[in-house]
């Protein structure tokens, strides 16, 4: 087995406008239950660990981990914590000082896990769970576990990425007591033993898991089976992880209740229209300092992620064209003010060409061979495959890496189109993701697990669910003080009149 | 029974967002069945009839309507087309060139009923079809009256509202050969007759419905009922018609299947969030010529309605605040840059209160009084209780009507506020809907006969239904041309990919 | 001498951007000196005088004017105010309450005008100030002439256009015991005889003139140049005025100090700009009922008006083109996202054209040819040559009145494109001018007569002047309570660091 | 004499709109002459030397540079290019491919320059011209200098700035022939030496002088005053060169024409309002991952810059104040949509705030006290004294550095406000000036030295002069092709209407 089929979406921030297509049966490529595991991704996973890479490069904590010069792997360390407690692999419980740091920065954009742990200082709603987590390990997932554990639950965790642990922050968790088996640089095989670590603890048995991407649930549907008789759910935030879930569900082999929280209207509103409408700016400015104004830019899609970017660059005095194949969308172009165009018609003549659109091979070799000099060609959308590439690895093409991210493809003669993150997420490879976004994922996934742990007998069968409505209501709400936001409350004769409880939820479930 | 009783919805184009409202069972004020008729709607009729007038005001045909001094009334009158047929009962026929002139004119802004002309000249999609329809009679009516026809369709027709036939158009529809049965100033009485005239004809039985309201419907359940053997279909458009609809098929009493226009995404986002971004500025400008440069502004409820009127404000330069109950569109509201309030907070600095709710006594007496001399107040949500006008009828204050539609309000000490339309709905009562966006609405009209009426048996049951997505995506196409759109389509590779038909639907039901 | 070529300049709001023209030697058609009366500018006149009437038909006045069946010439009536005042003649004295009425509801919008009023209870600096004037007659002149008098003036005035007087302004200044001769509807002869009423009595000679269009100016430079001796400065505000200043100057025929108000910052900036920014849309709205939303416009010219018209337009979703002849302007239309184009480039797609150059024959005949069908054609501009609308007036083409400053020109094809006010301007055809502008201008008139009036000996020459930077500063400053803005004030150190005074200027004369 | 005494103003690009205050006489920290060598502005000159490294670490260039681990001075080195010629002193001459790759980048962003290029194939408008500068040697400078080559001039050049010479850029243009005294790191000594080198050479003598900062110029004046008289001119580009020279001209010293080229309205548009709009987002979001939508930040000055700053945030969704003291600006503010504060109204509430004053002392520590927790401050205005920095150098306070050009001041109670680049410039500090800005820059210069060194005897005297309005037309004119923008010209019977030439210039000179 290959070193990348193991690795999961880390991708989970900005593919969730997609999850139509995944659930679609005839999505066949990635079409796969817990016994069939993914192969055909190793492309994208090539891509998330440079994009982990690139985002670190940004962040405050790289520096820690670059110096760890230690070559010794973790497994053969015996480590143990200021208390005497030995039950976590890291890379070094030294860093635990900086690692303590940078969540506590993180504690400062994640209000709304800060107050969860507030309002839980009298009551404990996870007293009794034992959470096994398999996510990415970074400071916002540690504010996530130390919240858990304020909330009364005991957490075992690993890592969802072999790249993306910052180590200095697992040292943290490791000094503050969880059991915590990452590290940066792992093998297929460390990961899959940090995994079983999590799991296999004699006299401990999880009855929550929080799993991001399916390895950690598929682990245990095919080594511990038995298990799932005291697990009370599964909550699960990646696209992929979702899609396993409901093909397990499909397949009638879903033994316990499992929330689907890569869906919330709060999270997807976020992660797409809202970072997408900042990050595209922040990606393009990184790698090759365009001014936009006045630049004639193609973004192709109008969902969420390009209704996002045509904004923003709208507003920064881009001209903007748009191509859609769905006339609703396309409508809403119009209305918005951007020509809608097939990419054809334009290709010759702009300066920007942003994928958004979650299809595959939208920008071909066709185009890229019609693009003007010094044209810039990047991806906001699903995978690496929106823009050709490959198609740009033949011999007459000449690569230059100017800087980190950018490639120049020059032609013989002498046109230059500029490539960014070799057609992956511009947003994730050149980027960061504010923390207040991932604050409100993190919110969900703490909520999901209350509600599946506490709910009563029969509310939730075998099957997926999205949060409840009022649940996702409840996310927003603890994230508006962050605006020093005042919400209105209803009277009990409006409540009345429209035929709602004053508590919520407001809207329907479909509301968007 | 009193007049304003009988008086159906007009404002089917503004308050599609407030559906779900409608359909909770708490509604109590609102919930009827067709045996029950409403008794509660007196003010709401007055305000349509008044709402009316003022549209007219600005549309180029109110001189023709207005020149008509004839008090004979239409049922004591014999009248007969150029071809000799009386199959009608309308103001007076000798109108209909100017009446044909308006059509025209229509006709250039409805492309998509004007396409579906053209391409159903081969086939007849409602050969056989026999609509008998209730809903204003406009210019916009007539072209989807004219399209039926072109695509096989027989039609007789009645006015839904007793004040918004335009006498020259139904001139024009009777002299084209339309069975038309309307005219301005209906009594009760005569609504109720011209009904019975569309349904009720010996040798000819309807077999579709097009109702705007449900009073068609429910003559025909109540004195009729053995017609629905035959009829295939309800198609119906308004809130309240729906609603109706909603309550019928809950008890069990639906007996054939119904459409749902008023829902469809593209009639929501048009009505709602586009045409409200041009409609508040027009009808703000054109009843009291303020200027938006610097103005503060509160805005309640951040819904596609407030949505719309907060981003125009915000472009036009006003410093918008926003005031709403559900976390969720409080969240969206920050991240678009308003500053999230209780209406107390500001009450007392704003220029303009403007209401988009849905609710109900969200600008009280004691924020009127609280508000700074000048403050201009109105609606543009749901129903005139939004406002509280009814706490400004006391004697301690004096109302001075200074233009049509625009109402000081003067305290004892001398403040003055700015009422507009009586708290009615400003977009109604003060500027004009787009003709391209009751072609949406006529168009989806007309796609939803055709689908009902040639439905293999089977699928659809007794119930309301929404138009499948298709047909929504097919709408939004036949609008493209407008703009000049140029669609992608896409590849059989591409569609496979992403498990699509090339043809759509592109997005499940729920999106918007 | 035809009547139209004594009637001034009533655009003075929108055409300032023009003034550099207007001073160039070779702008051969309108340089003229007082003893040269323009005799081309008949169309204008035209224009002005159905101008006048359209903006009345918006204005909550228009009625009580018109309501006037006495045909009477006030010049034969014998009128009397409460008092038993008859030194003034207006259409009727009974109208004062009605008059008071609009000028208390405009005094609400002129808060900067208030304020001078308030700030001057202790010191009139206008005390023993004899000022003769010559403006439009309007609720807001009221404001303004009420203000001097407070400041200590005396007033004596007439009205610089024949039409635009509001007689019931005129009966409540005269009952308020001002010397007003003026009514709507004058003959030239009328005209003059007003203004000759103004300036000759017996035992009164005016120190001060405040003129708009320079008729004023010009009379007692023709009859009474030795009243010159006695008078302090004359304030102008119009474009034609100022104009007709300058060629005076040059000629070396100006005799006392002018100000010229036209082109101080605040006025420019608020007319222009800000003011073209609402009324664009406003004007389109009125007559047409447009949706703005994903409509292909172009926008002739891109001064402060054109960038007023891009900006509103843009942001409602329409996509807009821009054409320049000045590469800097045109270089700013890039960086703001507007594609420059030459105007055969975009001619054949856009659903609206709008020209804003000041310059003639911008949009000629081959282009009206090759419109589409529909094309709305509009001049926001300066003189209604901008359009070539008398190449239309030919016998292939059908003109169709089909609402008020809407016309359809129909080809013999049967295109039609869509004339608003024949091509003379929108705004003040269609739209309204904020209350609130016109305060700007009113104060900066009133500051103007009080720096003249109070100016040292040889402060100014016989020349013409801008106001002084200060005095700008402090028109804006009255006007910033209306906005509820709070300036901060420059420390001690601060000002000294920066090497200006604690109360301005704080930017050069030549700043915009 | 102190070290940074000797270095001038690197912000060249972005204090364009302060240039009124320099001007003033009371600006006396500043004031100078050429025999007054500045010694108050050591603090800046680290500043600069900081914000060239941060500028470097963006670029691509930077590797290169770095990995030069030669310590052998320049000046003790013999180096001689392909050719042969050794009349140039840099580190390392084998540097000129890579430098040669910068340079032809920066070529297609800099359009203007080419297009000089080959219009003067014909005519060498520099014929003769021997040109002695003294700029930043970077790839941009470059492409300026071959572009005069090309011209027909012989040019020599040193730095400007010790720090900023790109050593692999001045390697390439040692290699193309040209004289180049320069490299990174320079010491004092070495700074004037190589200016000397420039000058001072046996049988050659400068007749034009291209100066930034106004060191050139000065050594002339001390060392060679009889050069000036074959010197036709001076071109000077920076605020700080400006400024000298007004004092010179004061002073009677000035012996030649000087052009100011840092007052050209392309320039000033450009480098403040439309790349401020950019990089106030590139410079937050580079240093702090900060998200924009629903902040509250408050900009203090609503100049050029601040209106850029406004705009950009306000698209990006967040909540701004403005502070302004000049109540033009501010009503400009109003105008545009934003609350006029006074910063203590909002300071408590604030997340950002950003100075764009170019005053001193306008965020006091009284204001940093009351900030909330987690606020960032930093400045876009002139100095770094808008921040009053120094206050927070106390002991109570910890500083800590989280990141390059980030701290966190951190209050006894635990607050920790976020300060960038320690209030220096952040645009400078923080983010990248695009090469298409520097290119108007360029192409200004190049014009400016065409038109003193042709102009006729008598056209300029020994004064400062702006570059005239037509050649600001030109330079624009040059960038226009950059957006594909077609230029509409004038017929003759227009120009002759508005009285322009049809080439131009088409606005007063004071036109912005």
């Amino acid at each position: 087995m290959k070193n990348e089929t193991r690795i999961k979406d880390f991708k989970k921030h900005f593919q969730s406008q997609l999850c139509f297509c995944l659930k679609s049966p005839s999505f066949a490529d990635q079409k796969q239950e817990f016994n069939k595991r993914p192969t055909k991704i190793g492309r994208r996973s090539l891509s998330r660990s440079i994009s982990q890479s690139s985002t670190d490069s940004y962040g405050s904590a790289a520096s820690y981990t670059d110096s760890s010069d230690d070559e010794t792997s973790p497994r053969d360390k015996q480590q143990k914590n200021s208390k005497g407690n030995g039950d976590f692999c890291i890379k070094n419980i030294k860093q635990a000082d900086f690692g303590r740091r940078e969540i506590e920065i993180a504690e400062q954009e994640m209000p709304a896990l800060m107050a969860l742990r507030k309002r839980a200082q009298g009551e404990k709603p996870l007293a009794g769970a034992k959470v096994v987590g398999c996510t990415h390990i970074t400071a916002q997932t540690a504010v996530l576990m130390e919240t858990l554990s304020a909330l009364g639950a005991q957490c075992r965790w690993a890592a969802c990425n072999i790249y993306s642990t910052q180590n200095e922050v697992a040292a943290a968790l490791a000094e503050g007591g969880f059991s915590v088996f990452a590290w940066k640089g792992e093998s297929e095989d460390d990961f899959w033993w940090c995994i079983d670590r999590c799991v296999n603890l004699e006299g401990w048995q999880p009855n929550m898991i929080l799993d991001d991407g399916g390895d950690l649930t598929h682990w245990i549907y095919k080594k511990y089976p038995n298990m799932f008789k005291k697990i009370k759910g599964i909550v699960e935030e990646s696209v992929t992880g979702v899609h396993r879930l409901y093909q397990l569900s499909k397949a009638g082999k879903l033994c316990v209740p499992a929330m689907n929280v890569n869906d919330s209207v709060t999270k997807q509103k976020f992660d797409n229209l809202y970072c997408c409408r900042e990050s595209i700016l922040d990606g393009l400015k990184r790698t090759t300092d365009v001014m936009f104004g006045g630049k004639q830019v193609v973004v192709c899609g109008y969902g969420e992620v390009g209704k996002g970017c045509c904004a923003a660059l709208k507003a920064m005095g881009s001209i903007v064209y748009v191509t859609e194949i769905d006339p609703i969308c396309a409508l809403q172009a119009c209305m918005d003010g951007f020509r809608l165009v097939k990419l054809s018609e334009v290709i010759r003549q702009v300066d920007i060409v942003i994928t958004c659109t979650g299809n595959k091979n939208v920008v071909v070799r066709e185009y890229l061979d019609r693009m003007k000099n010094g044209c810039i060609v990047c991806n906001m959308g699903h995978s690496n495959t929106e823009i050709d590439v490959a198609s740009l690895r033949t011999p007459e093409l000449t690569w230059e890496r100017v800087r980190s991210q950018v490639d120049h493809v020059i032609w013989p003669d002498g046109k230059r189109i500029v490539l960014l993150a070799e057609g992956r997420l511009l947003n994730l490879s050149c980027s960061t993701v504010p923390t207040f976004v991932l604050s409100i994922t993190a919110t969900t996934q703490a909520l999901a697990l209350i509600e599946l742990y506490n709910a009563p007998e029969g509310r939730y069968k075998q099957d997926v669910y999205l949060l409840p409505k009022k649940m996702d209501e409840y996310v927003a709400s603890l994230h508006l003080p962050t605006f020093d936001a005042h919400l209105t409350e209803l009277s009990d004769e409006q409540a009345k009149y429209l035929g709602l409880n004053k508590n919520g939820p407001f809207k329907p479930n479909y509301y968007r």
